[in-house]
């Protein structure tokens, strides 16, 4: 059977941010699969922070997509042929599928290192294995867990408080016994936090005076700070820094589009003042541990300890840039996905 | 016997580089001891970048020298009068002793929490026990081997690297094994650096394209910085930082005299890009642990691992400010003191 994939390729490297001229849209047909090969049907595309980051040249934790190349993207799909032993048609798959409606993908590591991942759709919803499952949930365990050191009783905030990656950070600190104080863009986030993913507190960075609301929500200080968004917010963060605090950048979602040269957090000598320590993460350096994270973070999950992620679905593939975007207005609220 | 003690207070807070009439010079008499405390003749007041930090208001790792109040100075110095059965009249001794030329100090730390430190000087020269062997030797070897963990055939850079901190650095790098890079800011250091410390390399930062010359001089990259100076410069190196890389954060110097709002590391993110780390220390969290360090550094000392640190006296406490001042303006070379 002949299959037509419609698929979103790089055509040019954005200034800010990304503009229709910077991608095309073509469909071409899928060609026969080879042996060991799996032909997957893209069910869901992640939508990701970091994109933007690939979007541009130079040195950065992984390479930029080329121009000409489809669009980078984690997804989930299913196996509709397969000419490999160990996928069957039918199955659920993860991996880095691409922002398109058909992959053709070696089914092993050792051919292909974004393989396809097998993912039991019983346990869990799609969807979560692109999130609390998946990269954004193996994020914020390691950020957290390892990189943060959260101690019971702690005050821990984090920022893009509601987004699938804060709202696990959120919710593993308070299964840690700390004090968990959210930052978020508008309302209906905040009362998420608050009411659905028990944080303690959660404040509006675009209604309220942060560093007030900060000290208020925070009297014991902060000894953990999880920054998905940098700028202002890191700076003023930093300030209410406690005694050996520990700052994990995760991200600087509210930079990425910057097309001046970024602002450095100005207080970094908060870092001195209080013997604090700011420190990058990248998911993938914890590859081989996933596995037991998974397995610890389903439990959670069965057990009611973490709430199921909220998803916010688009469709069609042509809508990818304007749901991209998305990411960078805040207009998401929850895991963004695009079924293509 | 009575002493006639002339001292420097802190007469009010100064904007950018301090000046003549922030502060008052005054000659009072030196009160009669009374019980357990000891009369001690200042021989040698240590300038260090730190005392510009005292002289602020605000939340910092010291309280603030109060207005009216002694100028806050390590000092070496010997005992003229004792009346605490510890210290005997001859002795020499270490401490917080003030920007002055005679201070009564109690003898325990009990009653003292800046208490005096009896040091041989048959060992090392009084003025290495305000650099080698004091506050800034234990701040390099805290702060190197804890904080920047360096490993074997690592690249190490330290700025400063002239300074009584930045030039134990480099040496205890080597002494691990490191490819070490000073960053210094005339050419008369850059050549004491690699031809009497032994640096592999060192960059000029006011005639040279730090840059292009850390590129150079660090083919494998930058895996430690050790970052006395702030400013463009840890910009400049947070773009070499490989990954895992550690940046620790000392001090400042370039920036302490700013009126201006501190400009941040505008290049920070790539901590994230290199999972690296940027981290404050100060030298008496490990204050337990000086007398081994002490010990080890001393023994270092004795068979020439270490040179011994340079040393310039000024004299006259009259001409205390002038002195604090060189530090900023780097005009002093190796460790500052002042004969009050």
């Amino acid at each position: 059977m002949a299959y037509s994939n419609t698929r979103v390729l790089l055509a040019s490297r954005p200034q800010g941010l990304p503009q229709p001229e910077n991608l095309t849209i073509e469909t071409v047909e899928v060609p026969p699969l080879a042996p060991g090969q799996v032909l997957v049907k893209v069910e869901l595309i992640s939508l990701d922070p970091a994109m933007r980051g690939w979007m541009n040249e130079g040195k950065s934790y992984a390479p930029p997509i080329a121009i000409g190349e489809v669009f980078r993207a984690l997804a989930a799909g299913q196996v509709v042929e397969s000419q490999h032993p160990g996928f069957a048609v039918g199955d659920y798959v993860t991996g880095v599928l691409g922002a398109q409606q058909y992959m053709v993908r070696a089914g092993d590591a050792a051919q292909d290192p974004a393989y396809l991942r097998k993912v039991d759709t019983g346990l869990a919803p799609l969807e979560t294995y692109l999130a609390t499952l998946g990269m954004p949930g193996m994020t914020a365990y390691f950020g957290l867990l390892d990189t943060g050191q959260p101690q019971p009783a702690n005050t821990v905030v984090v920022s893009g408080a509601a987004g699938t990656v804060g709202s696990v950070v959120g919710q593993i600190a308070k299964l840690k016994g700390c004090r968990v104080v959210g930052i978020a863009g508008d309302q209906a986030k905040v009362d998420y936090c608050v009411q659905e993913l028990g944080f303690d507190a959660c404040i509006n960075y675009k209604t309220e005076d942060v560093a007030a609301a900060l000290r208020a929500a925070c009297p014991q200080g902060i000894d953990v700070y999880f920054d998905n968004v940098g700028g202002e917010i890191l700076d003023t963060v930093l300030l209410q820094i406690n005694l050996k605090g520990r700052i994990v950048i995760c991200g600087a979602i509210l930079q990425y589009n910057n097309t001046a040269p970024a602002k450095g957090p100005a207080n970094y000598m908060m870092l001195l003042v209080n013997r604090a320590r700011m420190e990058g993460i990248l998911v993938g350096d914890n590859a081989v541990r996933f596995g037991d994270a998974a397995r610890e973070m389903a439990g959670w999950l069965r057990e009611g300890k973490l709430t199921t992620p909220k998803v916010q679905t688009e469709h069609g593939i042509e809508n990818f840039l304007p749901t991209l975007n998305k990411l960078f207005s805040g207009e998401n609220f929850g895991k963004l996905v695009l079924a293509p």
